[in-house]
């Protein structure tokens, strides 16, 4: 059998812009091994526990924002990816998973290594690709490349996510010692994404209902940071003095532009006033129109408060792609990048369906060959400079060019409208200034005990700027969505909320690391998330820029926070899972530098030389009861509901 | 929402049998987990990592011969247990998955640890079941206890395997505080397996085609240890005079009776004589008629022999289910179990075709309720006694009875078929005898350097009576398989040989230490499936009686032993995947006493403390040097080649 048509892929993968390939080793995949290993344009690292190279891709492809290639052996290898998976396809992150395999007929005959593993992931892969077994007829070498074409273009494509090919492949698997590999140029398929636009007249329409609805809300569910969306948020914000929600994972919070107008910045602190139990306040939250984009809420008291408030009408921006009915009233899908949308919204030239296509392409749905994101992505030291030239930072729109329609409602609003328009603005406004404050003296509050959430506050507020924060599942990502990052400093957030699992939190985080090493890449965890996926440490590459803040209060202290387990004889055995380790023995095993303390004392000592750049990789122990955290965060509740005024 | 239909379930589970729950902790679980944790006839260990629980829960289910129930969260939770569903449906284990899920509802609406549940393990699982969402209305009463007495029956039934039943849930899951759950009985469907039988005109023709014929074979593939089928096939051997081959995993080496036939014991060392370039050998080998039963083999020697050998015919003797070409010469396929197939055809009294039944039950495949097996099979504290009787040693039949028919041909062959029997036989058993000659003399020869194969070897001899004995893929078992266990001990042998991954060894002897902690269990493991699947150590369940022995050469050290990738420059970075971890921080980490071991000497001094009983749970590292077991396997590989006379 010639391999060439193996040898073919990598230069596939490379001529549509895959750079990155994370390998588990394995004697069936040896072919694909050394095809993307002798392949100069494409960077190959070996991470042998599968569950955690898929999630470590995942970060690679989230942080670079285009595909990443997965190569795994025949067998189970391929399914120990399944929880990276299911969390690529629900968080639409592209990944192109080859798995080696038997050829067909040797299936269910009895040998090692043999599963089923066409469609291997099942309603958890946009497409599953079953490459040839055999490559000599002159067809079936098209069908080989056509397949490796495809599926990119498949994973690529808004929304995006991962897809399946399956290798099937027969012995010899080696070269012979000193026979070169050929890499061609081959044909590819090349996709060009076009962007969806709306006629002027149905803009018109929805621009109309914005004006005259009094209490219009938007709300960004989770986004990949983009300045340039922000930008076109932030102005049509302005323009119809419309309240903007989101949690720390939509990265609504970032600096998009120097001189936007403070008053109207995306809220954040909705999990804090959503808690206060006012009817007054709620009823002065409640909108009329609901505009959506993005994917999931953390916030679940925004959540169950936006599915009660039933807004008349619910209009989600997507612009391809199944849409969820989250809050129980969609009545419009409205078939367009958010941004393009935001920016046709505020355009008053009368060409509203040709500019955002002219402006950006700011979002990871955009163009495989032009993944951009105008974030200052730090690219690492290994790709062409053509391929970084796609990817450095854009500087935002000049100023001058902003305030022609910004800021101010742009022309947008009559007086009356915009008087009913701020009427709902200021309870929002009101509501978000009282939080923050209410937040500021809560956690500063002497004399408390020594407590994770009043330890997590402390470290959000020493986050070095341009950090990449990976939030884990489950309550690191809570406490940070109630406490946020600081105004004003570049922090963009990711979490695995795709599927919200604990499975792959810190390997997700060192694919980050491993992409941007010149940023800090931050990952705030649980101890049970942190222990489940140690073997994220488990490979040879360095990652001098993470920093992991770990909270160990020694069990799944989520149990004791929640109103139905805490109340059960069966808390600590079978909820709360309770656990001796302490992360000292990991951070030995893997060169991490350990830092571990118990008390703010300790904490704040630890915080500055823990983020110091030249510190290298470092863990930090934050170690805690877990009853003390029950009793604060059950303050911290009280206070919330007695507080506001 | 009633949650009686939910607290039917571990009533359900136990009416049938089910004595054991692993249970990685969640919310959405809750239900289940109360349910489980509050029944009185179920042992519920809580476990985090699925991977690992999923594989302790295979352990404790192929130790006990019945099914095992697992229960995890929504979410990802259920693809962590992927591996282990696969290695279960492979080595035809049976495991009741239960997966708590969103109701359907809102599957795909964006709300946390949320996926594509229904039929999550697709080819990989024997079914998969949809419990209803609402259980008010009597019939969907009647519907949920259905399905769990339906996927009970399923998991059970010969081929064994795994079944998922995907159960969604809506709030509120918690009982109010000092709420009493009701276990009433609750109508169940029992299976009675009945088992196959072939006319006994039937059974004649293959009777007088295994006489008529020279030369015939029996091989047996992966199978639970069973020393009522062992009596079965010795007295067959011995009638027909057929030799039987082996690999360790067939469990044919344990000893039996106390007085068979030395002469016509199993032969083992295939991995070893099969090596032997000697084509006259090759040919005296050469059967026309194979007979198989049972799994995988290991010895790839051997498969490819008999692939090659292409015999005339080929039956395989299984009750049910799909059957594999191993040998690409299969022509009839045998529908009864092995033993009753041995017994009806030694049997000479006409009554052959219900002998076997009324013999004994000695296969996993057997009854649900009476899984059986006779060998010495340790009980766990906390069964029934009722429980407890089904499993407890059966004693040999009377040596007198089966002197009836056995040793010798027992009437079967006349002298003409003996003869001819005889010339076959007498090479198998001169290729045995060699092998074990050549390893005992290779293997202590002196001034070796230290390495793992000769390490494994002397580890091997020191084994104690009784051991459950897993090894672990990938060069442990082959190692042991060359090697084979000294004669004469009751050492029963599990490898993960389904699907043949690395990814769950060590939990799945965590298993076998769970379900039987009055046995040792001895698992032998490399570094890279040992370091994979380090959280199989992680919860709280003591396993004295545990011991590791593991072989680090900081590798995959398998990838310098075979010829095609250690030729390519491609060994170290990406084959082999060197790590520098010892497993001391590991032994930290989980309360293992710790043995470390780099030279023969050391080795010899630890061997007798490892495994003493009052050890408590232990781990002996073997450290040695990749090259240099690869020098070593080489000089064994040259010496085979070279010493056969």
């Amino acid at each position: 059998m010639s391999l060439q048509a193996i040898h073919n892929i990598p230069k596939i993968c490379a001529q549509l812009g895959i750079t990155d390939v994370v390998l588990s080793p394995g004697s069936r995949c040896a072919p694909l091994t050394i095809a993307f290993a002798r392949h100069p344009g494409i960077q190959v690292r070996t991470v042998p526990d599968e569950r955690a190279a898929a999630f470590i891709g995942l970060g690679l492809a989230q942080a670079q924002r285009r595909a990443v290639a997965l190569v795994c052996t025949s067998g189970t290898a391929g399914l120990n990816y399944a929880p990276a998976v299911a969390e690529a396809y629900f968080q639409q992150i592209p990944l192109v998973i080859f798995t080696a395999d038997r050829p067909p007929e040797w299936v269910d005959q009895l040998d090692g290594q043999t599963i089923r593993q066409a469609d291997l992931y099942g309603a958890h892969a946009k497409g599953s690709f079953q490459f040839p077994a055999d490559t000599s007829h002159t067809d079936a070498q098209w069908h080989a490349g056509r397949i490796v074409s495809e599926a990119i273009g498949l994973a690529e494509q808004f929304p995006a996510g991962p897809v399946q090919i399956n290798v099937p492949l027969r012995e010899p698997f080696y070269p012979k010692p000193g026979e070169e590999l050929r890499f061609e140029a081959v044909k590819v398929t090349r996709e060009l994404p076009g962007r969806p636009q709306l006629p002027a007249t149905v803009l018109a329409e929805l621009r109309d209902a914005i004006r005259s609805t009094s209490r219009v809300l938007l709300v960004a569910g989770q986004h990949p940071a983009d300045t340039e969306l922000l930008l076109a948020l932030h102005r049509f914000a302005a323009a119809f003095q419309v309240p903007v929600v989101g949690d720390l994972i939509a990265n609504l919070h970032l600096p998009a532009a120097p001189d936007y107008d403070q008053r109207l910045r995306p809220l954040g602190r909705q999990d804090v006033f959503m808690a206060v139990p006012e009817p007054g306040l709620k009823e002065a939250l409640k909108p009329e129109l609901l505009i959506t984009f993005g994917q999931s809420l953390i916030s679940k008291a925004l959540k169950l408060y936006l599915r009660g408030a039933r807004p008349a009408q619910h209009w989600h921006i997507q612009p391809a792609g199944p849409v969820a009915d989250t809050f129980q009233s969609l009545t419009k899908v409205v078939r367009m990048e958010p941004m393009d949308f935001f920016a046709a919204l505020t355009d008053t030239s009368g060409t509203a369906d040709s500019m955002g296509a002219s402006e950006g392409l700011g979002s990871i749905s955009g163009a495989a060959t032009a993944p951009t994101g105008s974030i200052p992505i730090i690219t690492t030291p290994n790709h062409t400079a053509a391929q970084d030239a796609t990817r450095v930072a854009r500087p935002p729109a000049p100023a001058g060019t902003l305030r022609l329609v910004w800021p101010g409602s742009g022309g947008q609003l009559n007086d009356t409208e915009a008087l009913a328009k701020a009427a709902y603005l200021k309870p929002w406004l009101a509501a978000e200034n009282w939080a923050t404050g209410f937040l500021q003296d809560f956690m500063r509050q002497p004399q408390q005990p020594f407590n994770e959430f009043t330890a997590i506050y402390h470290a959000l507020q020493q986050l070095p700027d341009r950090t990449a924060l990976h939030l884990a599942n489950s309550m690191a990502v809570r406490y940070a969505n109630i406490l946020g990052v600081p105004a004003g400093r570049f922090v963009e957030v990711f979490a695995n909320r795709g599927t919200s699992g604990i499975d792959g939190c810190t390997s997700t985080a060192v694919g980050t690391a491993l992409a941007q090493p010149g940023r800090p890449v931050v990952l705030f965890t649980g101890d049970v998330a942190f222990f489940y996926d140690r073997n994220a440490f488990w490979h040879n590459y360095a990652t001098p820029n993470l920093r992991v803040v770990l909270l160990n209060n020694h069990a799944g202290g989520i149990f004791r926070l929640i109103d139905g387990p805490r109340q059960q004889p069966e808390l600590e055995d079978f909820f709360e899972t309770r656990q001796p380790l302490t992360a000292a023995n990991t951070a030995r095993d893997f060169g991490l530098q350990y830092f571990a303390v118990s008390t703010f004392a300790e904490l704040e000592l630890a915080l500055p030389v823990f983020f110091a750049p030249e510190s290298g990789a470092s863990l930090l122990e934050i170690t805690t009861d877990s009853k003390t955290n029950a009793e604060f965060f059950e303050q911290y509740r009280a206070a919330v509901k007695s507080s506001f005024a």
